[in-house]
């Protein structure tokens, strides 16, 4: 097989070893061309045995196999029409975190081929070198409209996932951006609050010097960096401010709470937060 | 050396087990004594060999070695009363989250043995069975006020919590209760706050399907129980209030920028929360 990547980072990265490793056990051909605009990325990718060779011709990978997008989200919107004469045979999946706008720009040429996905996986690391063949492993991925896929397709994108061990699960673009903003893009926003509230105190030092596991769990994530989510943030902006309006809401619902001391009522807003986890 | 734990749950177990370890190593002789109001954690604690003996009887701890506190701060607030009759040998350690109130409710007689410490060091887990021996393991412990301290209760406090691997900050109780707000408490508070929203969704199962590694750091203490938080939330309300007031803004300036679409100004307000990982 011989799948073409574009975008070497933490997710590609992953991708490519997770495959590689798979393909190697049942002792498979496979080879995997990579694409990056970073090209320090472009050479530790290389060095890293993460792609056995460099492109940066998007032609050269139109009729491979499988063509992968791991670039942010709207440099998938950016790459679109370059795309559209790819071969019929030819699945393509991004790995995109949000769905509605990309599944708008798919070119129709290729609207059968584009299998829209989202894999529920990452770090706050970077870069070919954060790539970790296990990160997909046991995670949810979501694929969305495959109603517009032809089956060969779709088919051989769920074999893939499966493969790298996912979780899939189905969903229209439009419900998946509303229930990522609340799951995953307001988090986001609220763990770089967290981070910046504390960063703007007096002696932020002296503060995170009291850190424990609780802290750095929620500022995990704020270490993030822009280049990522200010994309996600723009493609996906009304549902975004959509749940942080829910999560301002909530936080005023304590803080009356408190001013009040009605301990009794902060008693069962906790014990409906603790039911998260007979969820989760 | 004979210890009294009062409070049999998370903190006092893994405390128990990490001070156990310790005097096996050395085959030190130590006998630990617990009481807890819960019928069903004390015999818990017996059968996990956290405790060795258990008594309803305070007074059958006043002239131990080391008494260690590991209840709410509340409770921890209503029995100093019954702790004034203390040896002027026994040392008194409280593992409360706040320190203010309980600093200034500690009897005369006992404030020279009272050694006011909080170890950032917790799990969202609750109860004899979550006990950890290393739970304390390479963690802060801030010890508060010890200017009112014995030199040789402070001497002694140091060397247990050196014992069980922890790293000594000193700090005034009024500074730590604000710096823990921030660091801690708010932060349970937005966790409580993140869980909810989800939660009022129409469909929280749907979103919560979609729930990546970030999504479960975020909310993991969402899981902490009432019991504890409400007292913790009582008597740090100021400065938890404080907290809150400063992140709802920071999240409005965040809304305000995604509003605008002001994409510089929210590049530089995500890498100003990168920066908290140059300190963490």
């Amino acid at each position: 097989m011989k799948i073409g990547i574009i975008g070497l980072g933490l997710m590609g990265g992953s991708f490519a070893l997770a495959i590689k490793k798979s393909f190697k056990k049942r002792d498979e051909k496979l080879e995997i061309i990579g694409i990056d605009h970073n090209d320090q990325h472009s050479l530790e990718a290389l060095s890293l045995k993460i792609v056995d060779k460099i492109t940066d011709d998007i032609n050269d990978l139109l009729d491979l196999d499988l063509i992968v997008l791991t670039i942010p989200v709207n440099a998938i919107l950016n790459i679109m029409p370059s795309l559209k004469d790819a071969s019929k045979n030819t699945t393509i999946i991004d790995f995109g975190s949000t769905k509605e706008k990309i599944v708008e720009s798919i070119p129709k040429e290729i609207r059968e081929n584009f299998v829209a996905s989202h894999p529920m996986a990452g770090t706050e690391n970077s870069g070919p070198s954060a790539a970790d063949r296990k990160l997909y492993r046991g995670k949810v991925v979501v694929i969305c409209n495959s109603e517009d896929n032809n089956p060969k397709h779709l088919k051989f994108t769920k074999n893939i996932f499966r493969e790298i061990g996912m979780k899939i699960f189905y969903m229209n673009a439009k419900e998946h951006d509303r229930h990522a903003a609340f799951i995953s893009h307001m988090p986001h926003a609220v763990s770089y609050a967290l981070a910046n509230s504390v960063m703007r105190q007096e002696n932020p030092k002296a503060i995170l010097a009291l850190a424990g596991g609780g802290f750095r769990g929620m500022s995990r994530i704020a270490k993030s960096t822009p280049a990522m989510w200010i994309d996600i943030f723009k493609q996906n902006k009304q549902n975004l401010l959509d749940a942080t309006k829910c999560l301002k809401s909530e936080i005023t619902t304590f803080e009356k709470l408190i001013e009040d001391e009605n301990w009794q009522e902060t008693t069962d807003w906790i014990l409906n937060a603790n039911e998260l986890h007979k969820i989760l």
